[in-house]
């Protein structure tokens, strides 16, 4: 299978690229200053670039995306776009540019997070994108031509990451690369539309 | 009880209104073009004005913003921005301003509506930004200070506007202006916080 890995080189898309590879599919890694082929998914004329590239393909899966965490008086509408314009439009806009690229049956695979589903302290951006983007998929998912599906892989803290946020995540139990990556081929090899696979 | 209601003139802001007026509260209706007092929540300095000539208020509930509908693949980046800076950054930006002029105890009412948990042709971007609004209030619950309350009522289709919509609610039950007022009532004069009120 032919497969276009968004935010490939990230702590998450990194394993996720390993096992696809591994699977012996043909992925294309793609990052904003890594991977086989470089684009950003907040800028149309990039996407478009990238599909005149890759031609038709079987799948586009995305494990990239940023928002701004810190307590909610302390955001400015700055943090607010930006996180929007990265995660939730740039991902809505991959999905979009990606239709016409997709061969029949194809999928498409979102990435939200726990935060979806649980609180912390400085997440409530991370909280209002993830269910945005779940929603987005959900509704989608009933509408997409020629039998094409959509899905949200959504895990809890990933180990690696966990150093770096301290107390942000006390008492969260982390999963592994290993877990989210098969999280992905269910929704990229599977039957499935429309589905939040948690992780976690 | 001092009572800040955006959108008042609209189809579900004038139920509202008039139940909370008839139960003896001060409302201010706030609108773009009519009410007691005009102000556009998509515009910070708008809302500042506002709260400057109302002083602290017991309450702020929203029965405004609007959002586009349209086939996913006929929307084009402009609908996503305005049906976002409206109904989704516009009553998140509401909610920031409106924490400081806020008594203690008091209340935040948002709304969305039951394209958050049940999906039409159309009507992608209204589960977009309703999921969003609704894990928005849900995260932050958790953070206001000074027990500061925040609700989001969701109602169905309210019986006024189904001749409007034609077949896209095709077998909805719609609901009445007073179930939906009732349902603010419940959000502003209760204890609760971080719920999501579906109404229909």
């Amino acid at each position: 299978m032919k497969i276009v890995l968004f935010g490939a080189g990230g702590t998450i898309g990194r394993h996720v690229h390993s096992r696809l590879k591994k699977a012996g599919h043909e992925v294309l890694a793609v990052g904003l200053t890594s991977g086989d082929l470089r684009a950003d998914f907040r800028d149309r004329a990039s996407l478009r670039a990238l599909f005149e590239r890759t031609g038709p393909v079987d799948a586009v899966a995305s494990a990239a995306g940023d928002v701004v965490f810190k307590d909610f008086t302390a955001l400015e509408p700055v943090d607010w776009a930006s996180s929007f314009d990265s995660k939730l439009l740039g991902q809505i806009q991959l999905v979009r540019e990606t239709i016409p690229h997709l061969n029949d049956g194809g999928s498409i695979t979102l990435m939200t997070g726990v935060l979806s589903r649980d609180y912390v302290r400085g997440g409530v951006i991370a909280t209002t994108v993830g269910r945005a983007i779940e929603g987005f998929a959900q509704a989608l998912a009933l509408e997409l031509p020629r039998g094409l599906r959509i899905n949200v892989v959504s895990p809890t803290v990933i180990e690696d990451s966990l150093p770096h946020y301290g107390s942000t995540f006390a008492g969260f139990e982390a999963t592994t690369g290993a877990a989210i990556a098969r999280a992905y081929e269910k929704a990229i090899f599977g039957v499935r539309t429309g589905q939040i696979i948690e992780v976690g």
